[in-house]
């Protein structure tokens, strides 16, 4: 399994994704899933992948492959994000096509953001079947992988005009959710922050298993998560309604 | 959609469940998916319910029904917890293999916790095969149906000596995660709270859309939890590995 978020508001776009890849528990390995492709002063991609390895790697290797040999349609010439993820999800088609041969289907999903010269910064996630979305004001996020665990928080905190240390803080909370509710998703943790109109290759870096800052901000978050839960107001027993014993009250 | 969770704590065991179901998203209705089933000194049971509403109403009927026609097994002849819930298993399999005529499945999961007099308090989850598992000091609840979204505060909070007040407030703050982040799952809220060793009914309560208590746990829990979220220590970004830029630290 996987997990990878990006944010996406108006000061740039926070990527983060974990590194673990499984086929069955015994076969656990450590990929990283953030692949970062730029011209510098022209256009930055960060691209997220989840779902089958053999598809992934093959879609990153043909859109190097693609940059290489200055392809008709490339992500360093595609005039426009749009077009970056149409050009993403038809390379994830002619891939998954490839061996497709019995019922088993080799998918694959995809984030892409980053920005072109010119344009706005954008974010989209490309589905198995190639077409794509992108994020809105309401939801400024896009998730791919094991995504319900680390949800909660993003919908609480991240708005627009997130600060992007805010918005790096809230995608490690989130990735912290995920990664201790399953086992499939694990560290090293990507991080890539593309700050909004500078086109040149974000702020990287990554959190190992044995990184402080990861192991400070898990007990952080558990003790402050705990915290809050025991400031909650106690259960009024005396106010609490029973539709059984109260055939008048409906 | 629906989510039901129980959690038996050494104290007894709380019981939650929401109250819709869909098919589709315009056929959106209310039914309790909690029932109780008790004889005063002798058992006491609760059963939470998830997956195809015909299914799951069917299996409540046939529990009734064989209590009723004081059937050879039924719920209040069953020796043990183990035996309730096998009984469980068995009525849902046949009710399931009634219908099973094409490729669709019209599955359902149960919960099942209660007591029976000179045994434990116990809760077990069981399966749309009709097997079945039980809590642990290690997994001290179950759940089913969207259960993802509200299981990280259940693993943070819950553990064997949690108080049953307690217990209840983290059900609730479980059941209003699932309800922020899946529109599937609403009120009103059944919450049942039955007392180690009582053999009575537990204490119930009902909470409706409009519910005082809903919507100021709601608020508190979101106000906390960004409270929680804006005290955690900033990211440091100069202590940041990036493995790109440092190639002699690995």
């Amino acid at each position: 399994m996987t997990y990878c978020v990006a944010v996406s508001v108006k000061a740039g776009i926070v990527f983060c994704s974990d590194s673990r890849t499984n086929a069955g528990v015994d076969q656990i390995s450590t990929y990283r899933k953030m692949h970062r492709f730029g011209r510098d002063g022209d256009r930055q991609f960060v691209i997220l992948s989840a779902g089958n390895l053999a598809t992934t790697q093959a879609v990153i290797n043909q859109i190097k492959n693609d940059i290489q040999e200055n392809a008709f349609t490339n992500i360093f010439n595609v005039p426009n994000m749009d077009s970056a993820a149409e050009y993403l999800g038809q390379v994830s088609l002619a891939q998954q096509s490839k061996y497709n041969l019995g019922s088993t289907i080799y998918e694959a999903n995809f984030i892409i953001g980053g920005q072109i010269m010119g344009k706005p910064h954008r974010v989209m996630m490309v589905y198995p079947q190639g077409n794509y979305i992108t994020t809105s004001k309401d939801t400024p996020y896009l998730q791919i992988g094991e995504s319900k665990y680390g949800k909660p928080i993003l919908d609480r905190i991240i708005e627009p005009g997130t600060t992007l240390d805010t918005a790096v803080l809230c995608a490690l909370v989130s990735m912290d959710s995920t990664m201790r509710s399953n086992l499939t998703v694990g560290p090293p943790i990507d991080v890539c922050v593309y700050e909004a109109d500078q086109l040149m290759q974000g702020r990287y870096f990554r959190l190992l298993q044995d990184s402080d800052y990861l192991r400070d901000l898990k007990r952080a978050w558990d003790e402050r998560l705990k915290d809050a839960f025991r400031s909650l107001p106690p259960i009024q027993w005396d106010t609490m309604w029973d539709p059984d014993k109260d055939q008048a009250g409906s």
